[in-house]
């Protein structure tokens, strides 16, 4: 972690901060977000975790409320068995709402870091997605935190530890998580049993948003940097084997040396990608190549008429570009900010990645009709 | 410089190195883009820092000029005279051109880090801006660097040094000067005399673009960090005595506590504006306050719901914003990227500010009809 504000961390990092945790003690409570009546700061399947040392990382709400939530994570992590937690941020004049701006209930989930966070943390650093159902409620007297791990197949994963959702319950939810598994968003269902009912929260997890630097030169730095800070896990690929210096990008979580024809082979369809070698011809390669995959996102660096040139030049070879080819490839890559420093352009950059990965056109939020977030309420099957 | 990438340094860090270097021996050179005939990384008025222990801060290519440019920097230094330097990059396949992608011919102004820059420091960091004008080749034999400084209101400014310009060269100049110190843009002019011509690159210095952020929340950390990164000027007021703590916000180049009926003191036009103390009634007053300043953009944090209810009180104390304050305020601020995390807001709001300080609307680039940047020409009068 050098990350000098634990309270700015990102998703990517938090996930980082579990996996570290999990081999040692449980020292160590994941709060998360699973209601939220009203607005609030974070939306539901938002987290951060505590240490019982006091320590926190990563903010769902705006900072008031990250004091009472350590009272609770040391006494979760002591007993280690998980608690829902209420806040109500109704007065914004007084008690919790002073200051935040807020004007709605948080529900809160807080849970110990121990093995069942395997299958999450696994999840979130590339291997299949999951979606966990986490029991937060009901009248049925099933322990708040039983968890039960669905695969986006619909298979039940199998996991550690003793508080299991009963097989009912989750065979009865099993559709609903199979949807979340894939799609990375969360809902709340009520689940009738024989001895009552119990809430569940399903939280989707997805693996984190990939970005692929194609290119070896200097300005590959700062696009490197700020995509790391904002949580996108970076990979730079070089053309050429002498500039696969991991020194020279040491916020990439990943350098390799490649031949541009060869760049497909590090892509994914959630890897999204930026061409900026600076040659023309290494970029023609490995344009060529990334159309072969499933990125949904091919940023290439320098003007439009590069760009012109580098469609001419395929067409001659028999390769026409299709309406998704052209949908997915930006250029100019990044959003219209004006800036020319290179940290500027990095911005631009970053800008328009985490904009697409989140299905957005990156224009002013005043100009945009409707709710800042899409997903205010419990996702229907 | 807490900077990791010594190329990828901003404007505002550059001229904070050159202030430091000021006082000591000449031991730098700044070099400047002056011409660009065809496509290139950076436009004329770019600057990086080249040491004569070989040190390079900033980059005006994609890195492959750095090189040979340290040895112009090192003679520059030793010489203590100023010279221009020629790289043809039309070449792609070879040459300068190898991994650039670029296809123009740039002119670079290498000059010794001198008094002479004691004016544009200052015009840099918030003094009254400045025109440089600098020879930069001609007919009549006058040195290569030799300046005037000219003011806004067109007074030629007293400058330490020798290498001056000819008064009547200056006085030729004068209009054009005035301004390029105005706009802060850049412009090319030959300039006749009795011994024959003389070229000069006309640079305009103004202030750095300042972001004031109200609010002492957790969530100004994220947003004065990625501020400060890509080179605004950043100043946190707190509302409460109490929170205005600079090791709170390490990142910011100031912290003060104010009343948020005086925060239009800390603002200026060119002071972009957050407000995001998550109290009503503070961030209320703050604009209020904000409404009497000559400030180009308030930003508000929270939903739109919240703006509304802000304008109706407002109303009903007698206050009407005009279609000048609406065109100002950003509500919601930030740009439409979608992410809920901190870094993620603060990424949409860092790149709103950057965005209407250079009059752009986000949004795309490849949906954006004309060339990336706006002024590939020399300025007309």
């Amino acid at each position: 972690m050098t990350e000098p504000d634990p309270w700015g961390v990102t998703t990517l990092e938090l996930f980082e901060l579990l996996e570290e945790r999990l081999d040692g003690p449980i020292e160590q409570a994941v709060a998360t977000v699973v209601a939220v009546d009203g607005s609030a700061y974070r939306r539901p399947g938002a987290k951060m975790v505590l240490g019982d040392d006091g320590s926190t990382y990563g903010g769902i709400t705006a900072g008031c409320l990250e004091g009472p939530l350590r009272d609770v994570a040391t006494e979760v992590i002591s007993e280690r068995s998980s608690t829902v937690v209420t806040f109500d941020l109704t007065d914004d004049d007084d008690g919790w709402g002073l200051g935040l701006g807020c004007e709605g209930i948080v529900d809160v989930l807080v849970e110990p870091v121990d093995d069942r966070w395997i299958e999450p943390v696994e999840a979130y650093h590339g291997a299949d997605s999951c979606a966990l159902v986490t029991a937060i409620g009901g009248t049925a007297g099933i322990p708040i935190g039983s968890r039960a791990v669905v695969a986006p197949d619909g298979t039940v994963v199998e996991i550690e530890g003793d508080q299991l959702l009963p097989e009912d319950v989750t065979a009865s939810i099993e559709e609903t998580a199979r949807k979340r598994a894939t799609e990375g968003n969360w809902c709340r269902r009520t689940v009738e049993t024989e001895d009552g009912t119990v809430e569940l929260f399903v939280d989707g997890i997805t693996p984190a948003t990939r970005l692929l630097l194609f290119g070896g030169q200097p300005d590959v730095r700062p696009v490197t940097r700020l995509a790391r800070m904002v949580g996108l896990h970076v990979t730079v690929a070089t053309a050429r084997g002498g500039q696969a210096d991991e020194s020279s990008f040491p916020r990439a979580d990943r350098v390799v040396a490649t031949h541009p024809t060869d760049v497909a082979e590090l892509v994914d369809e959630r890897t999204h990608v930026v061409v900026m070698s600076h040659n023309y011809l290494d970029d023609r390669l490995a344009l060529e190549s990334l159309l072969e995959t499933e990125t949904p996102f091919i940023g290439l660096m320098g003007p439009r008429e590069r760009f012109d040139r580098l469609r001419d030049d395929l067409e001659a070879e028999g390769v026409t570009l299709s309406r998704t080819d052209l949908d997915r490839i930006a250029s100019p890559v990044g959003l219209d900010l004006g800036g020319g420093e290179p940290i500027e352009i990095a911005l631009s950059i970053v800008s328009e990645v985490l904009a697409v990965s989140n299905e957005k056109s990156g224009g002013r939020l005043r100009n945009r009709r409707g709710p800042i977030h899409d997903r205010p309420v419990s996702q229907p099957d």
